[in-house]
C-alpha cells in the first residue's frame, strides 16, 4: 500500500478508481489465519460509483490498516527469527551446547508473547461485527445484500458463546495466531521431507528392524500406556472435581497419539556435532522420523474410532477394527504415494538428460516433491506422511541421478527450508503460550502427563530393546538403552497435532500440556544432552564411515551363503531373510531400473524379459564407456557381504584390487578406512586370494579407502561393473 | 485429509472429536485466492455436543471436499510446470531458441485453460449461499447466530449483480483464479529480487546513466504517449459505438502506465546463452528492471491523481503536483527501505563471524531481504520496488561478507523461487485467458494498443538515445536501438499490475488488452530474437570480461587525474562528475564500513573520527593478516582508472608484481585476461615502471590473470590492500 492510497481515497470516483486490493498480503492469510479477515474488495461497478463511496472508504481503509498490521505481525516473526539466527550463531561461536536454537526460538517467542500479551493495548473493536440470525445450519458462503449491493462473506469458524465480546478485543493477539493447519500444509512439508531425504541410509537401513519395532510397536504402546494413565488422572480429577467438563478415553488415548510423537532435534543436532555413536544417532533419528509418521495416523485412527449403538463410549470391537483398518490403509496409502512419486522422479530423473541444466533439475525436484503432499492430500491420505516417504525414496534413487550440482542444490534447498520452518514453529510456541487464548491449565492434568509420557516412554524403550537384543549380535547396550528413554523430547509433531483441534475443553487442556511438555523436554533434556552422554560413556568423536569394533560385528545384517559362509551363521539376524529378499530385489531390479547403477538389467531379468531390459537399462551400464553415476556412499551393503548372483554372468576383478586391499588392511594403522574394507578383509580372511563362489566374487572399490576421489577411468574393463561405493563384483 | 475424516463423521460426538478442520490448505488460499471459500471449522463446543450434528457433518464433507479440489488445483498447476519443465529441456536439448520457457508455460496453461473451460462440467452450485439483509455498511466480519451457536463470516468481496447467480457456477474455474496480490505479494518479490541480485554490476554500473534515461524518462515518454494515443482510441471507440461504458482520461494514462513496465526475459535468456553484447544486454535488462519499479509506483501516482472541485475529469495542477509528489515519496521511500536493509544485512554479516555457518547465514540473508518487503508494506510504500534495491544493495555489498557456500547458495536459492515463480505466472496467464470470467475484449481497443505500444516505445528509445548518444563516448548505435526497440516485451509485472484491479469496465478491457499484449510479444518477439540479432549484426559470443575493442573505451565512465590522465579526457563523460562522487564515496566509505574491502577508514575519514573509523574498519584490513575478501570481480571501477588518495599512506606494492603484468599484457594472446588489466596496461602505457601520482598508484592482482585462484598467502607484505578484483593500492 502506498501513501498514494489514501490519497486517493477522495469522494467521487476514488472508489472505483481503487484497485480491488484484498487486504492482506495473500501470504498473511496463509501464516496468520486467524488474521484472515474483512477482505475488502469493495470496489463497486461504474454504475454504483457516486452512492455509497463513504461506505467503501471506510471498508478500503480498514482494508489497508489490516494489510500493514499484517505486515507487522509477519515482520515480528521474521525478526524474531534473525535474532535467534544470530544469537544461534554466537552459542555456536562460543560452543555453548546447553540450549539448541529451538530452545532459544521459543524463548524468543515467550518474550515476544509476554509482551503482546501484557504490552499491546486492547484494539478499541470498533463495530465490525453485526449479528444476523440465520435459522438452518451455518452456510460456508454468506451472500449479504448491504443497500442493494452483495457482499460475499466466508465462514471463518465458529465462535464459542462466551468469546463473542472479545472476537474483535485484540487485534494483535488475533493477527500472530495461526491458521493451525499451517503447520501441516506448510511448515512440518518441508522439515519431514528433509528428515527423509537426509536420513543417513547406511545406519538407518542396518538398523531397520530396530526402527521399524520402536516406530511401530513403540508408539503404539507408549500411546496405549500414556492413554491409559491419563484416563485414570482424569478420573482422579473428575473425583476430586478438577474437571469442569467432558473427557472420554478416547481423548485419553489421542492425547497418548499426539504426545507420542518424539522429536530429538536438540538431541540430534549435538550427536551431529560431537559425532556421536551413529548406530545411536540411526536408532534416534529413525525412530523419530517414524514415529511422527505413525502418530499422525494413529491420531486420526483414534478420532476415527466409532462405536456404533447408543452407549458410544463403550468397546466396540467392530469399531475398533475399523480403525486399525483405517490405519493401515492410510499408513500403506501414504506409503504408496510418496513411493510412487519419488520413482516417477527417478525414471524423469533418469531417462532425460536434466542434469545438464541443474537449475531445471532442482525445480523439478521440487516441484515433484511437493506434488507427493498435494497428490496425498488429493487422494485423501495423510500429505506429511507421503512426504517422508517420498523423501527417502528420492535420496535412495533419484539423487543418484542428479547432476553434482543439483544433488547440492537440492540438499541445500531443503536444508534451509527446513531449518526456517523449524524455526518458524519453535518460535511460534513460545509466542502461543502466551498469546493463545484458549489455554486450560490444569495442575492435576499437567503433572499425570509428565509421569504417563515417563513411564510410556520406559514402557516401550525397555522391554522392547530386551526383545530386539534377543535377536540382535550387536546388543542394544544399556547405555543406549538409557539415552534413548533420555532422548524422548517433544517437539513440532506434537505441538502440531495438539494445536490442530482446540475446540472442547479436553482438547484445550491437552493443547496447553503438550505446549508445556514440549518446552520441559526442549530446555532441560537438550540442555543435559552432553553430560548424560559422558555421563553414558556412548562415544564420540566417531568418523559415521567406521563401524563398531570388530566384536560387535552383528550390525551386518545380510549374510549369504558365499563368502560369508566361514563366518557362519554369527551375522544371522532374525529380520535377515526380509533384507536379503529386499536387498536382492532392490539391487537387481529398482536400482538398475531407476538410477544408472546396479548391474545390467539384461542380467538380472529372465531372458524373455530381454527387450524390456535392454530399454529400461541405462546406456552407462551397458557401454561401459562411462563411469556409473551412483555415489550413494552410504548404501547399506557396503557392509554387507552378499552373494549376487548375476545371471550366468561371471566378471572378474582385476588382481591388483585384492592386493591393494589387503595391503591396506594390513597396514591396520588406519583407523578411517572404509567399513567395507574391513568387513571385506574380515571375511576374506586378509588374503589376497579372491574367494569365489558360485562364480561371484566380491572385491571392494579400493579408492574409497585413499583420500583420493575414486578414479572412475579404469573402470572400463571387462565387464567390471563399478559403483563408487557398493560392491564390485568380481 | 485422510478417509478416517469421513469415518468418524457418525452422528453423535463425531462432530466434537473432529480436530477444527479449516479445509484448506492454507497455502491454497494464498495461491488460490478466489478458491478461498466457506473454512468450516464448525467443530461445536462440547456443550451442543448433541444437536445440529448433522449441520456439522454436512458442513465438514464440503469442507474436505473443498480441500481436496484445491489440492487438486494446486497439482494442476504443479503438474503444469512439471510439463512446462520437462519440455524446456527438450528444447534447449536439441538448442530450440524460438520458443522461450516463459512462451512455454504460456501455451501449456492455454491448453489447460481451455480444457477446464470447455471440458469442465459446471458444477451444480448447491445451495450453499444465503442472501441476508443488512442496512448500513457492509462489515469486514459478520456474526451470523445458527440456532444458538455463532459463526465468524469474513467479507470475500462485492458480487456485481449480475454475477449472483453465477457465483457458484464453475467451482474449477474459480479454484484456478488467484487472488490478484498473490502476484504482487508472493510471485513477483523474488522475481524482483532475482533481478536486483543478479545484476552484472560492471556493466550496469557503467551504463547506468542511460539505463535510469531509459527507465525514468522512457517510462514516462512511453506512458504518457500510451495514454494519449489510446485516449484517441477511446474517443473514436465512444463515436462509433463500440464504448458501453466510462472511460477517463485517467484510465488511459493508468493502461499507459501498466503496459510501460517491459521484461524482457525472452530476449535476455536468448543474450545470456549467445553471449550477446554485454553492454546490449546491461542496457536492456537495467531498464526493463528499472522500469518494472517505475511502472509500479507511476501507476499508483495515476490512480492518486484525484483533481478538486466539481469537474473532477478535469486538469488540476494541484492534484498533478501533489501525484508527481507521491511517485517521488513513494519511490525514494522504497529505494530507502530496500537500500536500508541490505545495508543492514552487509553490517550484520560483516560484524559477526557467520560466514562459518553457511545455514544461518543463508537463512539470515533471505530473512533479511523478505522482511525489506514487508518493512516498505508496513510503512506504505512498495515492498517489490524496495526488494529490487535492496537485491541490488546486497550484491553490492553484503555478497562480498558472505562465504563462498552462501554466495552460491543465495544465488541458487533465489534463482530456483525466480524460476517457478516466473514460470507459475505466465502459465497461470495462459489459464487466464479462457478461466478469467470478466474478459473484454475489443477489436478496436486492442489494435489500437499495439499501435500505441509500438508508437510510445518508438519515442522513447530513438530521441533518448540521440540525446544519450550526444554525451557518450560509446554511441548507442542504431543496431542497438533498434534492438532496443524491438526487445519490448511485456510480461509478468504488466500483467500483474492490470490484474490487480478488474473491477471496472475500463479495467477489464484493458486486462484482456494487457492479456494479448503478453502473449504476442512474448511468443513473436522472442521467437524473432535470434533473426533480428543476426539481422542487426550484433554480436554474440563476447566474454562478459571483456571490454569493448579499444577504439570504443569511452565506456570508462570515470577519470580522475592521476595515472588515467594521459589519455585526456577522451574517456570523459556528461555523467562523469556525478559518478565520480559517487564512486569515491562509496569506495572510500560505504565498502569499508560495510565490507571487508576498500582502504581503512582510519586512512580515509577524518583524523578525528578516529575511534570510530577504528571500529568500523574491518579487522583484516587493520592486520593485513587474513587477505581481503572482496571478489566482487563485476566491481565497476576495476576497469576505471581512478586517482585514489587514502590521506597520507603510501602503499609501496613489490615489483615482480608490476613486471608481471607487463609480461602478461605483452603476450598479447590471451584474449580472456581480465579487463582491469587491459585497462592498466593501456593506462601504464604497458611498461612495469609504477606511475605514482599524488602519492597513489594502482596495480591490479594479477592471480586474476592467471587461471589459478588468487593465491592470498602472500599479500601480508608491508601495507598491501589486497582485493580480488578491485584496485590494489601500491
Amino acid at each position: 500500500m502506498e501513501p498514494g492510497d489514501a490519497a486517493r481515497l477522495g469522494p467521487g470516483r476514488a472508489a472505483r478508481a481503487l484497485p480491488p486490493r484484498l487486504l492482506l498480503l495473500p501470504l498473511l492469510p496463509l501464516l496468520l489465519g486467524r488474521g484472515l479477515r474483512a477482505a475488502a474488495s469493495a470496489s463497486s461497478g461504474a454504475a454504483a460509483e457516486d452512492s455509497s463511496a463513504m461506505e467503501e472508504l471506510a471498508t478500503e481503509k480498514e482494508a489497508e490498516e489490516s494489510h500493514r498490521q499484517d505486515s507487522v505481525s509477519l515482520l515480528t516473526f521474521i525478526l524474531l527469527l534473525t535474532l535467534t539466527i544470530l544469537t544461534i550463531w554466537l552459542f555456536k561461536h562460543r560452543r555453548v551446547r546447553f540450549l539448541h536454537e529451538t530452545g532459544l526460538a521459543m524463548i524468543y517467542g515467550l518474550i515476544v508473547g509476554v509482551i503482546l500479551r501484557y504490552g499491546t493495548p486492547a484494539s478499541s473493536g470498533h463495530d465490525k461485527s453485526l449479528s444476523c440470525t440465520q435459522e438452518d445450519r451455518a452456510f460456508s458462503t454468506l451472500l449479504v445484500n448491504v443497500s442493494g449491493k452483495f457482499f460475499e462473506y466466508t465462514l471463518k469458524g465458529e465462535i464459542s458463546p462466551g468469546k463473542i465480546n472479545s472476537v474483535e478485543q485484540n487485534d494483535m493477539l488475533r493477527k500472530v495466531t495461526f491458521d493451525p493447519e499451517v503447520f501441516f500444509n506448510i511448515l512440518l512439508p518441508p522439515i519431514i521431507f528433509h528428515a527423509g531425504y537426509s536420513l543417513k541410509k547406511r545406519h538407518f537401513f542396518r538398523n531397520l528392524g530396530s526402527i521399524l519395532a520402536y516406530a511401530f510397536l513403540g508408539t503404539a504402546v507408549s500411546c496405549f500406556i500414556i492413554g491409559n494413565l491419563m484416563y485414570g488422572v482424569a478420573r482422579l480429577m473428575r473425583t476430586v472435581g478438577q474437571l469442569s467438563d467432558k473427557f472420554y478415553y478416547t481423548d485419553c488415548l489421542f492425547f497418548g497419539a499426539i504426545i507420542s510423537a518424539t522429536d530429538p532435534v536438540t538431541v540430534l543436532a549435538i550427536f551431529n556435532e560431537l559425532h556421536a555413536d551413529v548406530d545411536l544417532y540411526a536408532l534416534l533419528f529413525g525412530e523419530s522420523v517414524l514415529n511422527d509418521a505413525v502418530a499422525i495416523v494413529l491420531s486420526s485412527s483414534i478420532v476415527a474410532y466409532q462405536p456404533a449403538g447408543l452407549n458410544t463410549h463403550a468397546f466396540d470391537a467392530a469399531a475398533f477394527f475399523k480403525s486399525v483398518g483405517i490405519f493401515l490403509g492410510i499408513f500403506s496409502g501414504s506409503f504408496t504415494m510418496g513411493a510412487v512419486t519419488g520413482v516417477v522422479t527417478a525414471l524423469v530423473t533418469k531417462f532425460t538428460k536434466l542434469h545438464c541444466f541443474p537449475l531445471l533439475e532442482t525445480a523439478l525436484f521440487f516441484l515433484m516433491s511437493w506434488s507427493t503432499f498435494l497428490l496425498a492430500e488429493a487422494c485423501g491420505f495423510t500429505g506429511v506422511v507421503a512426504v517422508l516417504f517420498c523423501g527417502i525414496t528420492q535420496a535412495h534413487y533419484t539423487y543418484n541421478n542428479l547432476s553434482v550440482e543439483s544433488r547440492s542444490r537440492t540438499k541445500q534447498l531443503f536444508e534451509v527450508l527446513h531449518f526456517l520452518a523449524e524455526n518458524f514453529i519453535f518460535s511460534y510456541m513460545g509466542l502461543a503460550l502466551f498469546t493463545f487464548q484458549k489455554h486450560v491449565f490444569s495442575p492435576v492434568f499437567i503433572i499425570g502427563a509428565f509421569v504417563a509420557i515417563f513411564l510410556g516412554r520406559a514402557a516401550h524403550i525397555y522391554p522392547l530393546s530386551f526383545f530386539l537384543n534377543l535377536g540382535r549380535r550387536h546388543k542394544i547396550g544399556w547405555n543406549f538403552q538409557h539415552m534413548m528413554m533420555f532422548s524422548g523430547l517433544r517437539g513440532a509433531m506434537a505441538f502440531a497435532l495438539a494445536i490442530r483441534d482446540t475446540a472442547s475443553y479436553a482438547r484445550q487442556m491437552m493443547f496447553t500440556t503438550t505446549l508445556l511438555i514440549v518446552f520441559f523436554t526442549v530446555w532441560i533434556i537438550g540442555g543435559g544432552t552432553t553430560p548424560m552422554l559422558s555421563w553414558l560413556n556412548i562415544r564420540v568423536g566417531v568418523d559415521p564411515d567406521q563401524d563398531p569394533p570388530p566384536n560387535n560385528d552383528s550390525f551386518q545384517v545380510l549374510q549369504g551363503d558365499g563368502p560369508g559362509s566361514a563366518r557362519g551363521n554369527r551375522t544371522k539376524q532374525e529380520s535377515a531373510w526380509l533384507f536379503r529378499l529386499w536387498y536382492s530385489f532392490d539391487h537387481n531390479y529398482l536400482k538398475p531400473i531407476l538410477t544408472h547403477s546396479g548391474p545390467p538389467l539384461t542380467t538380472t531379468l529372465p531372458a524373455w524379459c530381454g527387450l524390456l531390459a535392454r530399454c529400461l537399462t541405462s546406456p552407462q551400464v551397458y557401454d561401459n564407456q562411462e563411469p556409473l553415476r551412483e555415489e550413494d556412499s552410504d548404501f547399506i551393503l557396503t557392509e554387507g557381504d552378499l552373494t549376487l548372483t548375476y545371471g550366468d554372468s561371471t566378471v572378474t576383478a582385476n588382481g591388483s584390487s585384492g592386493s591393494h586391499t589387503a595391503s591396506t588392511s594390513l597396514e591396520g594403522s588406519r583407523r578411517t578406512k572404509s567399513s567395507s574394507e574391513e568387513v571385506l578383509d574380515r571375511a576374506l580372511g586378509i588374503g589376497d586370494q579372491p574367494v569365489s563362489s558360485r562364480g561371484t566374487r566380491l572385491v571392494f572399490p579400493l579408492e574409497e579407502s585413499a583420500d583420493s576421489p575414486p578414479a572412475c577411468g579404469d573402470g572400463a574393463a571387462a565387464g567390471v561393473v563399478r559403483t563408487a561405493a557398493s560392491p564390485r563384483v568380481v
